[in-house]
């Protein structure tokens, strides 16, 4: 297999176009992504990721255009993803906040992407991962994963990060009261957003006895709650001293394990896909469980049949290919 | 494989103690289910299956409960499921509502049955069509599969029924206006719950309005938005009435074609659990793949690797057994 050794060049050559490239790759299935990546993959570990989550209006994107803002200022190389796992079933980002964002890809050292689900979100968080190593392997020094909403599709995309933020905001209402549990479950750091507006202090007060009840004596990393207003440009630095505090403590705490363990979950994403594609696209499965269905079997039997059929299968290709 | 001839013989007989063993070994992966549901699958299709989801507090509980009643004094026998994938980073089921349905499981023709996610939401969908399977076989008239919140987990939970009632009701804000297109794919009726509040009038209308845009001219159903009040019963047999059109709308449209598929989605499940349960807990490949990620390969050099390895592994053990 051959991985355009071109593009293979411009990649390490630092040419943003190579790692456009090697996303649509990733996100196409394509795999020419397994032969590039193999080659550079030695360089994946550099980058902190920083996922940021959160209900849609609690101002997302104007808080990662922020962060990216003052990450600049420090000399930082940042990659942003974009990731909209929200309308699996019709497809198609929200690119509109995108838009503000585009005053930012004038600068070389800021590469924007957009990416959402096709109908299958588990194959939404391989291909985030997927793109977040291309953007660690080809040099940025933080990469930023921001998901629209607060289900179960985004918490698996965030997950793939090394510190989680997610963003509230005063008066969304009920709605992130029944999430809160999973909320702090998933959060590294809260950020309340819009903290001008009424009702702020109220909810930095929930959240911070919320963390206090859940996780005092259970854990040696207590979720810091920061107000901030993107908008205003208010408590940004606040906010990334929280998510470098976080990172400290990661490294202080079994970063390398922690890390195995999420590449270990990529393996099983990308295993996964590799036997589902095997199976149903090459292997002619859908046609034969069709058949079976029809003669009145049950799920678990046309399984057993078709378990056996793969097996024998492979034995009867590896014997013809003697 | 033994399923148990004695708890096979109670199914058959009619005991609601067997169909809740069976749906434990759904839930636990027994082997036992495959060999039980086998043998009953015949009967399995005979009854409707009615999913209902929606955004936490539009009322659903209370909704089944009084869906149940009104179904009861038709006569019809009716399975409940009430399934909980809103907290999957901490298990366990939201029982609080259930209680009140307590009342009802001293009526001979009503089955009760909660479940929750166990870090799989995967795992769940499968379990759901599994509970629903043995139920249908059981003989229930009806199945209604109860879900809380409004992500995709849910989507995949209810996205097994046969008529999908999406609940919500006024005031329930910007959440649900960002569900909107979300919740009008999966819809197939819709109910404004809490009828008798402000701004049911201005929601039924919205709703009217965006399933007009959405499918006129573009699809033979056209989902139909029935306001309701389940705390004072006042809609109820409006909207069984609803899912009954549906119910005469698939039936002259390929039901037959549609449950096939859906039957398929479940042999994609069983089939992905059984291979994933083969190379992660009994074949080692969890230990392979640290060492061989630990080496600094990539993710998809890991599973190359992996991949061969497990098509020598059988054809080893198929030539050892010969």
């Amino acid at each position: 297999m051959n991985a355009s050794p071109d593009i293979t060049e411009r990649f390490k050559r630092g040419d943003k176009g190579a790692v456009a490239r090697a996303i649509s790759w990733a996100e196409n299935g394509d795999p020419r992504f397994a032969t590039l990546i193999a080659d550079v993959y030695s360089k994946v570990g550099h980058a902190w990721r920083i996922g940021i989550t959160g209900p849609p209006g609690a101002g997302k994107s104007t808080l990662v255009n922020e962060i990216a803002k003052a990450l600049r200022t420090r000399e930082r190389t940042v990659g942003i993803l974009a990731v909209d796992p929200s309308s699996p079933l019709s497809g198609g980002a929200l690119l509109g906040d995108r838009i503000r964002m585009e005053e930012r890809t004038l600068d070389k050292g800021i590469y924007i992407r957009s990416m959402a689900s096709r109908g299958s979100h588990g194959g939404l968080s391989r291909t985030t991962v997927d793109a977040c190593d291309a953007m660690d392997a080809f040099g940025f020094d933080e990469i930023v994963v921001e998901t629209v909403g607060v289900g179960q599709a985004e918490y698996d995309v965030v997950s793939a990060a090394d510190t989680v933020v997610v963003v509230l905001c005063p008066g969304a209402g009920d709605g992130v009261q029944a999430m809160k549990a999973g909320l702090l479950e998933v959060a590294d750091v809260l950020a309340v957003n819009k903290a001008e507006l009424p009702g702020a202090d109220r909810l930095i007060m929930d959240l911070e006895e919320a963390v206090h009840i859940r996780l005092a004596g259970k854990s040696t990393w207590m979720t810091p709650v920061v107000a901030c207003s993107a908008a205003r440009g208010d408590g940004i630095e606040d906010l990334i001293a929280a998510v470098e505090r976080h990172r400290e403590h990661l490294k202080a705490h079994d970063l390398d394990g922690i890390r195995r363990e999420k590449r270990l979950a990529q393996v099983h994403r990308v295993l996964d896909e590799r036997i589902a594609e095997h199976l149903w696209s090459g292997g002619g499965f859908g046609e034969r469980a069709r058949a079976l269905l029809d003669s009145g079997r049950s799920p678990y039997d046309v399984v057993a049949e078709l378990f056996s059929a793969l097996l024998a299968e492979h034995r009867h290709q590896k014997n013809g290919a003697k």
